[in-house]
C-alpha cells in the first residue's frame, strides 16, 4: 500500500502508547512520543528502549521521545491520547493553551467517568473548545500491548461521529500485523470497552473463590448480555457487543492473568477487601471506577444489571463475594431468550 | 423445591454421562448409568467410583451401573444419551428393539453428521420410529464434566421442538450448582454447540503458531460471527449465539487446555499433520468431522465462512497453518458492521 508519511504525537509513554508508536513507526510515520518522566524519555531517545513498560523491546529509531508537551504538539494535527482515563481532562487542559489549529484526537482509553457518566469522547468534547477540535476518534479492541509490540496478529476497531476521520485513522495504523476495522457505532464501541472491565473483575472473583471455567463462562456470557442491555438503552447497536470491542475484548481481559482487573477480582475472591486489594496492586484498577459508573448508569436508564449490582455490593457495601456470586447463581429458573431478547429491545 | 423422584437411564458412562448422573442423583432421582464395559460398571457398583473418567470423585450410591441395555431401559421413560456422536445411531438401533413405550431422549452431544448434514436431534428422529419417540431434548452449554462433578457452579441450556418437554428436563436437572435455562431455538442451540469445536481447533492452531491472546480473541470473535451467519441461514435466532450455548461454550472450549479440540489444533499449529495429530491424541476429535460438515453446510447455504474454509484447507488440503492464518489476517480492510449485519440478515 502506498502511504504518505505523517507527523503524529502520542501522549502517554506507557505500554499501550509505546506499542501504538511502534505500529505507526512501522508504517513509515514520524512519531513523537510524549511523557512527563524525563529519565524515561532520555532512555527512549538514547537507547531506543522503554524497559519499564516493554522490557524486551527495541524501538524503531524513528520514534522520538519528548518531555515537552509544547514541542511534541508543534505543527501536529493528529494526537493519540494514551494517558490513563483520569488524567485525560488535565492533559487536554494543557493542550488547549498550546495548540492553535483544530486537532483530531484519537483516544485509546477505556472507562466511563463516575458522576458525570460521560464516555471518554464526550469528556474530550466537553473539555476542548469547539474550534480546537476537528474530531474525536476511538481506537479499541482485544489488544495486549506486549503482543502488539512483538508484531503478533492483532485486530482493533476505530469509530467516530465523523466516519471519514475514523477511516483516516484506519489508514494510519493498518498493516499486516495490526488489522483495523471501522464501526460507525461510537457509543457501542466506547461502552463495550469500558464495561468489560466490570466483567473482568467478576471473572477474577469467581476464579479467586475457586470456581471453575464453567462459572466464569456463565459470568462472561451473562455479563455481556447486561452490558448490551445498558448499551442499547444508551443508543448503541446490539451488534457491536458481538464484535471485537465487545466479546473480543472481553475474552482477552477475562482469560488473561495479565489483566489488572482480573487480578484485582482474584484478590477480592480470595478474601481481601477493596482497600487491601488497591494497596496490594499499587496501581489504578479501572474496573472499580467503572463499576460505580455502571451502577449509576443502570439506575439512570432503569436497566436490570445483576452482575454489576453484585459487584457494586462487594466493592462498596462489604458484601461477601461468595454470597454475592452464589446469589447470582440461585436466581429463579428462567428462559434464556427473555433475557437476550431484552438486548434487542424485544426485536428477535 | 419439592421434587418427585424419577427413574432415569443415562447411556454412556464417560465423564459427561457420569457427571450428569451425579446431578440427577443429588436431586433425588433413581439413576441407571449404562456402559458396555463390564469392569467399569462393576467398579461403579462396588466402589462408587469411575476412576478412568473422573479420578477424584466418589459417586452417590443411588447411581447404579448397568452393562445390559435391556435392563437399564426396563420401565424407563426418560433417556439421557451421552455416547459419542458417531455411536448414537448404533445405540438407537439397539434401543428401538428393546423399548415398548414412547421415550423422551435427551441428547448431550455436540456435532453435525458429515454428508447427511443432520443435527443430532434430526439423526435421532430419523433413526427412531415415530411411535417410539415422545420428544428429543438437547442439553448444552459451557460445562466441563470435571467441574460439574465437583459441584462447581455451572449453567446450561435445554431446548426442544416441544418446549413443555424441555421444561420437564429443566426441572429434573436444576439445582443450586447446576442452573438450567430454557431456549426455544433448537436449531441455534445445536448449531452453536457443534460449530464451536471448529473455532476451538482454530484457536489451538493460533496458539500453536505462537501467536498471542490478541490473535486468539480475534479468531473467536470472527469465528462466532461466521457460525451465527450460517446458523441464521439454517433457521436459528441470532441471539442464541450470544448465549450460553454460543459465546459461553466457545469461551470454555477455546481457553481451556483441557479441550481436546484446542489440543488437536495446537499440535497442528506446531507443525504436525492431521494423521500425526489423530494418532498422538488417540481419541476422537469432534471438530475435525465438524469442520467437514460445516464446510459442506457453507456451500449448501451459500454462506461466507473464511475461518472454516482456512481450517478445511489445513486439515484436508495440506495448506500450511501459518499461511492460512496469515491469509485470514491480511484480508482487505473492512467495516466491522457489514460483517456483523450479515448475522441478522441485514436487520440492525
Amino acid at each position: 500500500m502506498e502511504r504518505k508519511s505523517e507527523k503524529i504525537a502520542i501522549l502517554g509513554a506507557g505500554s499501550w502508547g509505546t506499542a501504538l508508536a511502534m505500529v505507526l513507526a512501522d508504517n513509515g510515520h514520524e512519531v513523537r512520543l510524549w511523557g512527563h518522566n524525563t529519565v524515561q524519555i532520555d532512555e527512549i531517545n538514547q537507547h531506543h528502549t522503554n524497559k519499564k513498560y516493554l522490557p524486551e523491546i527495541s524501538l524503531p529509531a524513528t520514534i522520538i521521545g519528548y518531555d515537552s508537551l509544547q514541542e511534541a504538539l508543534d505543527g501536529i494535527k493528529t494526537v493519540i491520547m494514551a494517558v490513563p482515563t483520569k488524567a485525560i481532562r488535565e492533559v487536554i487542559r494543557k493542550m488547549k493553551v498550546i495548540t492553535s489549529e483544530p486537532l483530531v484526537i484519537v483516544h485509546v482509553s477505556k472507562g466511563i467517568e463516575p458522576d458525570s457518566l460521560l464516555r471518554i469522547s464526550e469528556m474530550i468534547e466537553e473539555e476542548m473548545p469547539e474550534g480546537y477540535l476537528e474530531s474525536v476518534v476511538v481506537l479499541s479492541g482485544p489488544s495486549h500491548a506486549e503482543e502488539v509490540s512483538l508484531r503478533h496478529p492483532t485486530t482493533v476497531t476505530v469509530s467516530s461521529k465523523k466516519m471519514e476521520e475514523a477511516e483516516k485513522i484506519q489508514d494510519l495504523f493498518i498493516n499486516n500485523n495490526f488489522r483495523v476495522y471501522t464501526n460507525s457505532d461510537l457509543i457501542g464501541v466506547e461502552i463495550g470497552g469500558a464495561l468489560k472491565n466490570i466483567i473482568a473483575l467478576a471473572a477474577g472473583i469467581s476464579d479467586g473463590l475457586g470456581y471453575g471455567d464453567n462459572a466464569k463462562a456463565a459470568l462472561i456470557t451473562r455479563g455481556l448480555a447486561e452490558i448490551a442491555r445498558l448499551g442499547v438503552k444508551m443508543g448503541a447497536s446490539p451488534l457491536t457487543f458481538s464484535g471485537l470491542t465487545g466479546i473480543g475484548d472481553l475474552i482477552v481481559t477475562c482469560t488473561s492473568v495479565h489483566s489488572r482487573n482480573w487480578r484485582a477480582g482474584n484478590l477480592l475472591g480470595k478474601g481481601q477487601n477493596l482497600e487491601e486489594v488497591l494497596e496490594n496492586m499499587g496501581m489504578v484498577v479501572e474496573g472499580v471506577r467503572t463499576t460505580k459508573a455502571a451502577y449509576q448508569l443502570a439506575e439512570k436508564y432503569g436497566v436490570n444489571m445483576p452482575i454489576t449490582n453484585a459487584l457494586y455490593n462487594i466493592l462498596f457495601n462489604n458484601v461477601n463475594p461468595k454470597d454475592a456470586v452464589d446469589g447470582l447463581m440461585s436466581r429463579e429458573k428462567t428462559h434464556e431468550m427473555e433475557d437476550l431478547a431484552d438486548v434487542l429491545g424485544g426485536r428477535i
